[in-house]
């Protein structure tokens, strides 16, 4: 029974993922008139306006690209970034142990490039909001530009300000740090939550894991956890299934805990 | 400048989740009139009734708990469930790189206790649907009532249905497998996916991914990828820090693919 | 073309590795006219003696048990111990990295149970000799019982006094500290170190990484490296071939690094 | 209290290891009038002659290196080779859970560039011996160069023999595989270990791990164990400790067994 539900087209203006191989993609989009060029070749946009998502495009030189509609981990790999941004792997623990889901209220500490931004900013949808702090104008600048381009900025309140001097958000259901000196933030992160409410920690160094338990258990955290996400590939040839010979071996460690009523609380 | 805006306050009938230490905690439903009871004492729910979550109560016994407003991974953890249920490392992953995100139209099989279900719903949001298949009574009820419970019986269609006779929907942005026989699913989530849409497989042996992987690529599937998430503790003692001693060194090989155009795509 | 030579037979007195799964396993000394009990039964050490290595030997329970010759490794995990002993990864790792061969002259800070002592005894071999220093009377006794049983006691002379105070050897190949503060040896090692010879420390808090990192450097130690062994085990079940659900996730740090000339140099 | 003995001293003929930094490292042949030359500059020989090991020397361009002794973890590392050489995680593991000491009869198919088998001959050392086999002339005679130069030939008898066509060798006590097709040699290494024998195996990929597996329980060997070691270095900088971004994610399994009796054992 063939379905009549349409599938979804390309169009002009449309971020789409082209794909060469597992390790050459590309987000770009798609501008009328214009071409995409990489070291394979080029071709025009306006061949895939009006094609569904998914189809195949050959360049001049006859290699095929695969053309898809990008999802949120393509967001975290490919958006343009100057510093480290975080993977897949860490950002969708930080959703579901952070309690970061659709009508959620997130601050975020510091912005960056705008990459985990974006995936808190699909994740909390129409219905929640991200309040994030960067007092770096480059930070500013290139999160905006990424927000915008992913159609995901009335999601998002970006704060050209310095954490260090406190968020202006109360009650809020999660704090998300991820940023140099996760420690001095902290004392800010506890007033702004509401009871209950959770942080997320991500930080490269085990002297970072130690000082951090210190101070949350200082401000009345409980349910401290540390943890670290180590991805394995897996290399996909017939008869040769194994674990890839080179991997990420480190990314950085997550913390989370929750905010305790404390002796003075409101 | 304290804040005006009241903390979210335990109500009769709220799911909460009360926490002894990191090893034992239980999701339960505040019943006024009824105790909470465990192995270090009880106490009156009408007694945390109108306190706010983060508040911690003293059992008969006087020993302290702590009231938290459940978060996403305690539903995985904590729901009642018969079978192994998946882990919030691998249910964040899914979320993220298999493409599902507020307003998503998934199809998952099998439901089991419907703990994965339960992530699929609350994150595809009001604007998203769940369809679910299983064709095991028990696990339709099991899973009815967990997301009742949940309060996210509306964003999920549970099917009573064997997946291996193909599904009712077509053009969905994601299809998950986490079944025991993923191989013979993958036609029908082929036949159901949108083009670009993307399938997620969650299996735990490696003769799984091999099989899968073949019939990955009998149905133009692309950008085919397979890895495995290991999750590592970390030990938080003052001075002795340290990955714990013990872990659970597998849940499984997630897999992850996406629809491209075949030969006599509609 | 049958062989002439005979397969080495079991004697009275032998130490003999008993194997009934992966689990259950025993490291026994074969005694004439006495039995070797377990929870499935019992059967006479007259019936083994005389019979080769590999053979099976039924208990009066119908129980099929194996009788292997022990290796290294099996000394590791069954000799008497009251500590935490070491582990098999991380002792071959010694060896090739720290510089521990046939031949080495080697120093052990603390002896334990001597389960680490005796490997270095065995690949020290007769014409190698290794000193263990240990300041507890029950490591002592236990220790010496443990080497006399392997027949390695030859190889190694036990030290009943504390390392902090110093080693009485000079010029040695290479020292293994694998006690509770290794910082406080490490000048005696160096002292007793020849140049180019290799300290070996296994820790495992990273904050005693930090800390014997700093010392290292303090005293003229080049080369120097920190690593950690994590062995997966794998499930062999045909069409089910999978890591091991549960698994040991952290034994230790390893540190290794070489004496360098220092200022003062003799 | 000053030590008499004299350190040992850098001769000419020497082999020594120099370096650089942890990434820069070589292992060279001191030859009297000749110079080492790197990207750093160049030194005479001479220079270094009768110095003690641990020393230092500046090159021409005014960079220091320090000279070492080698110990087993430089061969398996800086000799020459053409193909993958085993790592000192995997060799050591091969050693004590191989059942491979001083004195040890080993076998080894397949020789490569002769890496594991300096490490075999070095620690079954003058009272034991390696039978390793080769049908490759180039392996052959690649390998001879380095056994030669680590003055471990007369541990080691090479065979220029392809192994699928069985040993030579009776009542072996190990036999290590580290060859493309392990499995066809199997049913040799049953024949030629002594009861009680182990085998070990390295392997690269899953399937092979199957497969072995099938063979081994094919051939009453009992007490099959499979598992892989994942080493992951720890960066080493102060206040910044953490793993290293980037690693090794597989070098390959490893599998061992013990022969056990038969049902037409001799």
């Amino acid at each position: 029974m063939p379905s009549k539900i349409p599938n979804e087209t390309i169009e002009d203006g449309s971020d789409v993922l082209i794909v060469l191989d597992s390790h050459k993609r590309w987000l770009s989009k798609v501008t009328s008139g214009k071409q995409f060029h990489c070291h394979k070749g080029f071709f025009e946009f306006d061949q895939i306006i009006g094609q569904p998502y998914g189809c195949k495009i050959r360049t001049n030189k006859s290699i095929d690209l695969t053309i898809y509609k990008p999802i949120p981990s393509d967001y975290l790999q490919h958006i343009p970034h100057s510093s480290q941004i975080i993977y897949s792997k860490d950002a969708g623990m930080i959703l579901l142990n952070g309690g970061i889901h659709p009508g959620s209220i997130v601050i975020e500490a510091g912005t960056g490039s705008g990459a985990l931004t974006s995936i808190l900013a699909k994740y909390v949808g129409s219905e929640g909001h991200v309040y994030t702090y960067d007092n770096r104008e480059e930070a500013h600048t290139t999160s905006k530009k990424n927000l915008e381009r992913l159609g995901l900025d009335s999601h998002v309140t970006l704060k050209l300000k310095d954490a260090s001097e406190g968020f202006d958000e109360q009650k809020v259901d999660a704090v998300v740090l991820d940023l140099g000196d996760p420690c001095e933030i902290i004392p800010h992160a506890y007033n702004s939550l509401k009871l209950g409410g959770v942080i997320s920690i991500f930080m490269p160094t085990y002297n970072q894991v130690e000082k951090v338990y210190e101070k949350l258990r200082e401000f009345s955290f409980g349910d401290i956890e540390a943890l670290e996400l180590i991805l394995r590939g897996i290399q996909l040839k017939r008869n040769a299934i194994r674990p890839n010979t080179r991997m990420i071996g480190h990314t950085g460690f997550l913390m989370f805990a929750r905010k305790l009523m404390g002796e003075n609380q409101q």
